[in-house]
């Protein structure tokens, strides 16, 4: 029998998309954040997958930047949702930054400002839209409004409660203006959130990236993983579907959401856009110069 | 004698800084584009070197990001000035490429819009000036109202000449805010113009990037080079000098950005922030969890 290397390699035996889309009422606790989902091999396997699917994502990028510099209107959102130390900066700096800068429109959404309160909380997330041809990435999102808003009662049940409706429809806008949206749910055990946080202690360089008020949000998790829950549930759409990716080991995450990021801009499949211009005759005028 | 490994590998003769740095009153047209200043070593070296030395400008740039998170002033600007072809959006790809994407502001500047154009030609340029902790990237910049303003006469020289001096006080305001500017022109040849443009012509997976009139900007490098030369001579100041790069070896103009960007990165020594919280306490609470 031949031998197949792409199972000696490591492989998806599921597609990324279909082993991690969320479906409906499945009991999030018993998710196991060390998983693999979908995938048949080992770290490095999974590292060298990557790589290789790198260039494939910066070439798939270029054809949507192509397309929306010629008057297209598709483009792509990332959002990234997961508790701290869940790995949403380091996807960002190794997935996303496997593509050209110049074609990704990166927006991380912190505590309001007063203005965006007064706005709404849509306000700061449409600004944020990427435009066509671009890849967008929300690190956090407007889904902040049913996880942060209900577990710190920032405002009363019924206020937060109306936002799954509310997402909803907005995401059914997004996509119907032209944009391909993946939602990835970062998913972390809390042994492993408690190392990280070790680890962000332990090191000088790290304590940057430390905040006190991490215990506080580790000492809710309970709370999180409810509202977690309860908005996959809602608001995981044909348009705008969820994807809930275990982050235990940083290795899968990442290269699961280079699949999911590939995938959605695979299925927009753009070819390059052909010349709006006479080719043989600017040939011409170039050689006369 | 010993062996010079440096030597051997290529290297710096002349830092980067000062054999590029622009001097006023150097004729531009005696410019090598296919030199490679302060730079001894082969391609290869060339691109060994910029590898190296894309770990060192990571690190420099996740500094500047901690700085910015925990209070900090300061930023970085680079602004990439240059023809058609002379290697901008590559610098992008391949030098700024080489940092965190949530630590970079990249914007690039066309045609201004009807808004733009009422509101001042400053007005855009401010709203997308580096937050701190950010290295902004200008692809083209407020400079364009020396260069394609003046050479396509779109305003009257006498409200043109009146920019040199607005520019260089809105850069020392700007720099007096924390920012360190760096500006690089990237000088390309006729000859290698022509090439590019080419292969942009002979390419279907280039056509996008093509536009008739690259041919007549073409058709003006004369006059472009003549309003290099006095933008060059009047608006480079201590606190926002132009570094003057030859782009037809793009491995070399690449490599001399990434020693610029990570020699403005490096003036700024920035330490890792300290803690700001009780270390101990914070360690303390945690184990509790």
């Amino acid at each position: 029998m031949a031998k197949d290397p792409a199972r000696k390699a490591g492989r998806w035996t599921t597609p990324a998309d279909e082993a991690l889309r969320w479906v409906r009422g499945t009991d999030l606790t018993t998710l196991d954040p060390a998983g693999t989902p979908g995938w048949t091999g080992t770290r490095a396997d999974g590292e060298k997958e990557m790589t290789d699917r790198g260039d494939e994502l910066a070439d798939l990028q270029e054809r949507l930047f192509a397309h929306g510099r010629t008057g297209g209107d598709r483009s792509v959102l990332l959002v990234l949702q997961g508790l701290d130390t869940s790995g949403k900066g380091g996807i960002v700096r190794h997935v996303v930054g496997m593509v050209d800068p110049q074609g990704v429109m990166h927006r991380g959404f912190g505590v309001p400002t007063q203005e965006e309160r007064e706005r709404g909380y849509l306000w700061r997330i449409r600004n944020a839209l990427p435009r066509p041809g671009y890849v967008g990435v929300f690190d956090r999102s407007h889904h902040e409004q049913v996880l942060v808003v209900r577990v710190d009662k920032l405002e009363p049940e019924e206020t937060w409660r109306r936002h799954y409706g509310e997402l909803n429809e907005f995401e059914a806008e997004v996509a119907s203006s032209g944009t391909e949206i993946v939602k990835v749910a970062l998913m972390v055990s809390s042994d492993e959130q408690k190392k990280r946080l070790a680890k962000r202690l332990d090191r000088p360089d790290k304590h940057w990236k430390y905040n006190p008020s991490d215990i506080d949000v580790r000492l809710k998790l309970p709370e999180y993983l409810a509202a977690y829950q309860e908005m996959l549930d809602r608001t995981s759409t044909d348009v705008a579907p969820w994807y809930v990716v275990p982050a235990d080991r940083k290795w899968y995450s990442r290269l699961a959401v280079t699949e999911l990021l590939a995938g959605a801009l695979r299925s927009l499949d753009l070819g390059w856009p052909p010349a709006d211009f006479d080719v043989a005759a600017e040939k011409a005028r170039l050689a006369a110069t």
